[in-house]
């Protein structure tokens, strides 16, 4: 089965970084995905930029061909307006909401493997009436009828090669973050990530870095109580049944080189104690993963770039590892049954 | 002048990575450095780790002899107890803050360029009636009423090859960062680092990024306002007085590889925004520097090793490259007038 990629906002680079990916990767078989988008609006990002292009209409999401020989484009609905790169237009807000669903649809009713978006900008969808924080929620919700065997998320895991780092927290504000740090929550996210890395990454017996919120973890409390009185305890009783936990660690050394080797995965408290690492690493590398769906879905770590759209400079290594992610992660989940 | 190096707690790993430097780095001119210490405590540890090794002990930091065929000892005081390694003793209190007394006095009045500390433990100091917050607050209070032409610290660096990072706030539990981080405190860390950098670095117009403290630096105000009612308008006023600094950034893809390149030091609101991405890239060789005083002061980015101490085993680089970075920054200074 093939990936589904949702095309995201036309006007950014999302078509471009599709095309250049398939010609780097054609010949892999993380390159059997189609495209849930507008026709026209890859014919016009391949005019663009100049990279000649085999394309293929589809009659449906059913309809196999040569991932290898052309990228296959399914299109729901049609664009409202021919998008102009670097300019949102709202008028279209309502058929890129439709590529993702179509996309989602397309995985939970077995006729994909995964889903991968590419990015969206969410003002121009608020315009529109768009009622989700972002991608992660929205495609959880599409699937929250689903039947799930596991602990459901949305959980939000950013990986490069050798570092995984689940967030317990995304779009808080600092000062907020210690206020909605919750038994419950930090259990979730413990698990949905352990869950996870058995099934989708075929990790048997994962070992997970669950980090602290405040400097050197707090240093026994002289340094703030949440790891003490919240974080500790969960670890202590998520080991008592069998994951491999640590208790909270300083956040500064955690991130080592020698210790990236002896974790499988991190849970990090908040947004920017997650992502400066995975950005300082490899920048460009970078895959964003939802754990805790019925359904595999990863996209590119980076937004729509409007700033450099249609201009034959985007950089489509994010978006390539997201496909080798969501391939591997459907892999596994399959044999994990 | 030869660099003044304090003992620190004799206990830990500090004599030994000063033995093991000192080998590595005997023929270059950031060698020249004396120890303040216990004379049998360096002859101690050098049988202990087997490392055959010319120790001179010192009658005053002034005496000249060759950096490059011994390690010279000035003992301003001894020990009251023979160390035990792992074992920190707080009957050696007195004298490992004299050590460190002994050292800075060396700096103001002129007998030695910088001091370089090897790390202590608060524990054992706080029980023998130590009242600072650590190192960095305790050599700024000895040099308090030394004439400076500038605006005065401490403010904590730290800096590995190609990245410098000052921190607005240091020991601080995470959910109160937002309180302390004032207009007047963020001005400060700002100038002292700018001023540094072009005193002690040589740079002549350097480029500071200066961090937001929430996800996306706020996203205008979204998740989080301290970037437009604090951070910016100090930003926007400093570049106003000719200091080149960015407005908040979004700190989790302020480390790429790319902005590195183009910022000569960043200022993080909190420890661990500044302290990840120094240990991910390089958990060896960072230094600390602390900014803002009369005197030039570096030290190893990491603490006494209770548990690996006397065993050989521990790494020097962070302490070369603090010798390195002091030898550095003096002659810096010294040119700068």
């Amino acid at each position: 089965m093939p990936i589904a990629v949702s095309m995201g906002d036309p006007s950014g680079i999302g078509c471009e970084i599709a095309i250049k990916a398939w010609h780097e990767i054609k010949n892999e078989d993380y390159a059997d995905f189609i495209i849930f988008g507008d026709y026209d609006a890859m014919i016009d990002c391949a005019k663009a930029i100049n990279i000649e292009t085999p394309l293929l209409r589809l009659e449906s999401p059913l309809q196999r061909f040569d991932y290898s020989k052309s990228i296959g484009i399914y299109e729901p609905i049609k664009l409202k307006s021919s998008p102009i790169f670097g300019i949102p237009n709202s008028a279209n807000a309502s058929a890129i909401i439709n590529f993702i669903e179509s996309a989602t649809n397309s995985v939970t009713n077995g006729e994909c493997s995964a889903i991968c978006t590419l990015p969206i900008s969410k003002a121009p969808l608020y315009e529109a009436g768009f009622k989700h924080p972002g991608h992660t929620e929205f495609v959880a919700s599409i699937c929250e009828n689903v039947n799930y065997n596991g602990v459901r998320g949305p959980v939000m895991m950013l990986m490069i090669d050798g570092l995984k780092v689940a967030l317990a927290t995304i779009h808080t504000p600092l000062s907020n973050v210690s206020k909605i740090l919750t038994h419950d929550l930090i259990e979730k996210i413990i698990i949905a990530t352990y869950e996870s890395l058995k099934r989708d990454f075929a990790i048997n017996n994962p070992k997970i870095a669950i980090l602290g919120l405040n400097p050197h973890a707090g240093e026994s409390g002289m340094i703030g109580k949440e790891e003490q009185e919240i974080i500790n305890p969960i670890c202590n009783k998520l080991r008592q049944n069998g994951i491999d936990c640590t208790d909270a660690l300083p956040a500064d050394s955690a991130f080592s080189s020698f210790n990236r080797t002896k974790y499988d995965a991190y849970i990090a408290m908040y947004h920017d104690q997650g992502l400066i690492p995975i950005k300082a690493l490899d920048f460009w590398g970078g895959v964003n993963v939802t754990l805790g769906l019925p359904i595999i879905r990863t996209s590119p770590d980076h937004g729509t770039g409007y700033e450099i759209a249609g201009k034959n400079i985007a950089n489509p290594q994010s978006f390539i590892n997201a496909l080798k992610t969501a391939h591997l992660m459907a892999q596994n989940r399959h044999m994990y049954g």
